[in-house]
């Protein structure tokens, strides 16, 4: 593959509306003013997506209190102009960070805003000697995060449409599996099904754990195979239009051990009491320390190391994080995992993981699996 | 996924032979000394596990001149200790940047070199403020990756077997096809034949492009079809133990188009004039220029807009790059993809890649795949 044409994985049309797109900007612009920029250069690729529409990479936008440029190069020409509508396309013939510099003195920017946990310490002397001491940089971090923190309607029916795609093709890969199938074919079958039905791309590598392997914090499918009374954790999800799905669930080949059913009982139950809390401005440890209290109080206290959920959009992880560490609350728009689980080393893992939209008044629940499913894909 | 369970891709065995761990350390040693460095601080994945054998994410290296350091997390203590044979494991217990300046500090390292091309902004305040003003930050660009440019014979084993599992799965894949079948679709099978055949990922997304979409620079997989006197452009590569292979071929459905063979052995032309010149010492920029002097005398200088070729190993893309804008020369154990193209915009791409091994006094291609094949996988 030549360097010059790193390939962008396939995508549907995934053209955001005019309208959602204004409305971004407007919002992106009250930001600038709020913090006393009269620019930002943006070049983490999802939010330059957030505010441009644009798909590519190596790109970057530049957005300053009337004008928006979108810096890319002779790749992506045709697909600039058909996503980022109404942005100033600016065909770079060196760098970006040459580029922005140019562009930001011609524009007069005094103090342009980066993005310091996206730019790179190598980024910094050509963007300084390109702006050439007239336009000042201040660190600005989190400033498309905080707007893509509130979901919008057609944000939340792409994430919708994501896991639409990945439900479907969970019960048809149920219905396929057999004993004998080890965790690694199963997870290459899963992909097939996906990418042929709909998703743009996997969310992130499935985790297909049998038995044992379950309990493992981070699962690479490895040559175990399924055998007559397996045990599966399978947690997957879809990528679609640049939004991301994430559910996890567990699923039994012919009995059921009774030690299994008890702690996805309890699982079960720390998810329904953290569904039973969320809703806008409730505090975001609140929220974890739910989870947990349920998990700890039947004995599993060691057993939950990790937090009840994060944010899902453009990133499969971002913003908010529902953990006990966490500063902030809840509002209306976020979409969030909620996944506990309980992990008894050497023996198994269980995790059930749904996504949820907080509304107005409360919470929807995305996902629509049931809980638990016998290995055929019926109801249990 | 729960945040902190970010899985690494599947992997196979991948444990690195002690002695070639030995040897690249005592060679990264005499680096730290001629550099005049007491320590260095790496965090671009690749290069921890060039220097460890390490195959998680999420960590770093720091050698001094008699020890070395895996600082990483609780997920991966079984798998550093496997794997990172000989090292220290620190397992962090708050960010990667406060271990490193601990542990500098307690050996008294008083120059540290660090990555500037993989370190961010905000990487640094939280460094120096662990380091104290005791340890000084020393920008040391291309340490790891000056000795990853030559590879040692286990290293070229591993491209060498990535590539037999991608050319075995691209004639099995080739038989497969049928008219009517989606770019899409078609990209999807071969992914899940390499997973099931021995890869443990793919190299990058696969192009695999139909008729016009071939004079795509940047192809991704749509819904065009296979028609009965397709031509196709596959582009496509496997990621084994860590390192990447990369071929491109053409293929053809039925009657071959005159013109389209006539730019297939133009191509062909240029790339049997490139591995003519491939040795230790030959000017990086006139590889490129010998690819690009049989295309413009065809007629096409128009028509190949990007460099001849770029080094594979653990990235995809890495030194050496066979561009006219490169300085260096080629050395001995370098392995580089070789793919000159010529594209038609709206009519049609042909592009043919090998990846070759510099050899002592010449090169030798590693792929096996004939230049040209018919659509039943047959030679042509």
């Amino acid at each position: 593959m030549p360097k010059f044409s790193m390939s962008v994985p396939a995508e549907s049309d995934g053209c955001v509306p005019i309208a959602e797109l204004g409305r971004r900007m407007a919002r992106f612009r009250e930001l600038l003013v709020d913090r006393q920029l009269d620019a930002a250069f943006i070049i983490d690729p999802r939010n330059v997506r957030y505010l441009s529409g644009f798909t590519g990479d190596d790109s970057a936008a530049l957005i300053t209190r009337h004008g928006q440029f979108l810096l890319t190069d002779f790749r992506y020409i045709d697909e600039a102009a058909r996503t980022a509508k109404g942005w100033t396309v600016v065909i770079k013939p060196h760098g970006l960070m040459e580029k922005c510099g140019a562009v930001a003195r011609r524009r007069r920017v005094k103090r342009l805003g980066i993005e310091p946990g996206a730019m790179r310490l190598t980024d910094l002397p050509p963007l300084r000697k390109a702006c050439d001491g007239k336009v000042k940089l201040i660190r600005a971090p989190g400033l498309v995060g905080e707007l893509r923190l509130q979901k919008s309607e057609w944000e939340v029916q792409r994430i919708e449409e994501a896991i639409r795609i990945q439900e479907r093709c969970f019960r048809m890969f149920c219905k396929e599996l057999k004993v004998g199938v080890s965790e690694r074919d199963a997870a290459a079958r899963l992909h097939y099904l996906l990418v042929t039905h709909g998703a743009d791309d996997l969310a992130f590598d499935t985790l297909f754990q049998v038995d044992a392997s379950s309990s493992l914090p981070h699962g690479r499918p490895t040559q175990r195979t399924l055998t007559t009374n397996s045990m599966v954790l399978c947690d997957w999800g879809v990528r679609k239009a640049g939004y991301h799905s994430d559910l996890t669930r567990m699923f039994f080949f012919g009995k059921i051990d009774s030690k299994l059913r008890e702690l996805h009982r309890i699982v079960r139950e720390a998810q329904l009491s953290v569904f039973a809390k969320l809703a806008p401005g409730v505090d975001l440890a609140e929220i974890d320390k739910a989870a947990h209290k349920v998990i700890d109080k039947a004995g599993y206290k060691e057993n939950f190391g990790h937090s009840t959920g994060h944010g899902i959009g453009l990133h499969i992880h971002e913003q908010p994080l529902l953990s006990v560490r966490s500063k902030g609350r809840l509002g209306e728009g976020m979409v969030v995992t909620v996944e506990p689980g309980i992990y008894l080393p050497g023996v198994c893992g269980v995790r059930l993981e749904d996504d949820v939209l907080i509304t107005k008044t409360g919470c929807r629940i995305l996902s629509s699996l049931p809980a638990s499913l016998r290995w055929d894909g019926s109801d249990d």
